[in-house]
């Protein structure tokens, strides 16, 4: 019964085949899929001194070295559910109702309520970011970005063919956002303007008078606002942190956030976007996050279910430790490189990374960041992000994670390395 | 320092807004990205009969009722990745080294070998084929689906602006393709054939000669297929599975897997892309599969660690009891709606699933699928998935993973339905 490969033949005469070799081109939206991180990192000469022990200060992954840890008690929530053998199903694409509404009860606030149907889980805030610049933008729109700023921005919308405009952040005013520039860019195809607040990678954070100028920006010229607060109450000191939604009843706002930093879990692919909008403006949104989820279908299911012992019974202790580490190892940092002669710190005043302006000139044999990085590894075994990254030249970002004796050891060889090169 | 209020309204005036009212429609691609089951069971009359237990045979799921369960040894697998603190930080976005190693070791075989570039993991088989045909197919071109087929894969086709050209399968030839016509819809824009083996819908596994068959019409045409074979190796008695790579040296193939099903563990979203290319035609496609994997990084970092554990290390007979169990529910299903007049059961080979044809004809008050799928719901309370969902009307879809005695129960209800209905 089968159609053996003779009649096959006879059947192809029927439309006969018209490419006659193979040629397999990458599809275009692939091609625009860029990540400039790695393409500044691939096309560095990246190659480690072999006399000295590697130290990174690149990667934006606090669990690196294992001085950062999720509580157990956390694990212990995963094996619970791993344990019942109900955690394993399919879930809805928006998320289970279990995380949906611990997430609704840890964050829900009197000025920025929450409802369950405001909760969409995505397969880590990365996805949540893909989703909600995916439900906002259309092809030939444009999106405004912080510049420096995460690099994922860039790649997701020109993924899209969404036209990436970049709003300055003024490293001499702790990074506020030069907001006549940002108004200046903004036209008729502006689709929304997304903000990351506290900042990777400047690691500031706003106060609530400048989120409130930036909202009344926002309202001005009636554009949805994209928060990526991922870091949310990572900040040192006295630093406070603000949720925007908390800040306006007017502007329609998409918050992104997830386990990644503040639990120490970037690997378990855990994160959300919050609905605010309390003036009824994104129920087309509102569909079209769910249309977006329903593609991929959002974080794993041990996770969704182990999400209210997670998020409820995590002891507020457990951030206050996590923050003091980081501020200490932030103090350590602006210390030891602020005493570099050619080096500019800008204090940073949360999240994981400090920003640090390069006088080039100073340095004889270095014409740029991207130089510096390469060679500062080559000689040094240091890793540091170039600001090329961020698209902020003249400036490395360094992550402070590692632990103090790391990174210590690693701002002498900095120090060294100036000594070196400084004319 | 700050800008205040009246600064901002100075500064807008220099750009004055031209939205004068909150406008925030969603996105094209939003709109465009739909899923069929959704789209028909959200238009059903979906209450159930509140006087009996609602019997559900329309959820892909085997984990919803406890009957099929992922061995313990993979949750230990896990608890251990779990308590070692090793398995929570970033990897890399095609999957680490020890799970793309393990893949290789489990799945590489002479006739179609792997090495670990050519393993690419992904957040479930879904995302393997967002992905996958992200990578093949631009906006405009088209793409040669099943009909009947998952729906899946409309959905993310259409979503990125992909034409849908649906090949017949036949159910009286055990769901084969029907070649002539798939050739038929083959033009200069045909980017890849996908083909979904065994299928679901249909339960249904091809030969080797009609893997053959489709061998020769793709290197006729020189077409890439993908090849979802999510359900690989869940086939009953003699009916053995081939997977489609083994078959042929010449036609590159994207083969796509995963957790879901086989480990009985669809809430997990682990799944993953092979890259079958013998003759490097594909160099562009790894490119492109690499830069969409950038965009959301791919399964959780605690299950991938597991992931050699898991599929190194799971006995054989764990999988042959499940196929076991499968094609007992199978049997069971065939010989209950067999008896039935005027359904027309197709034997399944394998998965989870068997298409029932419904003769509408011999029903006095029932005008299609969507109809009996309803009042069956309304009267029985025993759910089953219109053919409507897989662009295949006057089907219903059975999934047969419920415990026997349910499924007779159900079998019983709808027995009782067609006397009812029957002319
Ligand atoms: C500002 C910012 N947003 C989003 C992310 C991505 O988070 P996730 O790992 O949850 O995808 C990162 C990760 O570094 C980040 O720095
Ligand atoms: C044929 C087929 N492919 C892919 C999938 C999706 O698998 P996953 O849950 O790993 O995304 C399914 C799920 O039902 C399926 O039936």
């Amino acid at each position: 019964m089968t159609l053996n490969n003779i009649d096959i033949n006879e059947i192809i005469k029927t439309n006969s085949p018209s490419r006659t070799k193979w040629f397999v081109p990458g599809s275009i939206v692939s091609k625009r899929t860029i990540n400039p991180i790695r393409e500044v990192v691939c096309n560095m000469k990246t190659s480690p001194n072999p006399d000295k022990e590697q130290i990174s200060l690149a990667l934006g992954d606090p669990t690196a070295f294992g001085n950062f840890k999720i509580p157990e008690s956390c694990n212990e929530a995963v094996i619970k559910q791993l344990k019942s053998y109900k955690a394993n199903g399919y879930i809805n694409a928006v998320g289970c109702d279990e995380a949906r509404l611990a997430l609704v009860q840890k964050f829900s606030t009197k000025e920025a309520p929450l409802a369950t149907k405001d909760v969409f889980l995505a397969s880590g805030a990365s996805d949540a970011l893909n989703i909600a610049i995916g439900a906002l933008c259309d092809e030939g729109q444009n999106i405004l970005l912080p510049r420096p700023g995460f690099s994922l921005y860039t790649t997701l919308s020109k993924s899209k063919g969404i036209e990436c405009r970049y709003y300055d952040l003024l490293p001499n005013r702790n990074w506020e956002i030069d907001l006549k520039q940002l108004i200046s860019l903004i036209d008729d195809k502006t689709a929304c303007i997304l903000i990351n607040n506290p900042s990777n990678p400047c690691g500031s954070n706003f106060s609530s008078q400048h989120l409130e100028s930036i909202l009344a920006v926002a309202e001005a010229y009636k554009l949805v606002i994209i928060t990526d607060e991922i870091y949310e109450d990572m900040v040192f000191g006295d630093t406070k942190f603000y949720p925007l939604a908390s800040l306006t009843k007017v502007v329609p706002i998409l918050k992104i956030s997830g386990l990644a930093k503040r639990f120490l879990v970037p690997g378990w692919r855990v994160g959300w976007i919050f609905v605010y909008d309390q003036n009824e403006i994104l129920s087309e949104i509102r569909k079209s996050l769910f249309s977006l989820s329903n593609m991929i279908l959002g974080a794993n299911s041990l996770l969704q279910y182990s999400l209210p012992d997670i998020i409820l019974n995590t002891p507020e202790e457990f951030f206050q430790e996590t923050n003091k580490k980081l501020e200490f190892n932030a103090k350590l940092s602006v210390e030891a490189l602020s005493s570099i002669p050619g080096l500019h710190v800008i204090i940073p005043q949360g999240a994981m990374y400090v920003m640090v302006g390069i006088n080039i000139d100073e340095l004889k044999d270095i014409k740029n960041d991207v130089e510096f990085s390469e060679k500062l590894l080559q000689e040094e075994s240091v890793m540091v992000l170039p600001g090329e990254c961020f698209h902020y030249p003249n400036y490395v970002r360094i992550v402070f994670t590692s632990p103090p004796e790391k990174l210590r050891e690693a701002y002498d060889r900095i120090k060294e390395f100036f000594v070196r090169h400084h004319v």
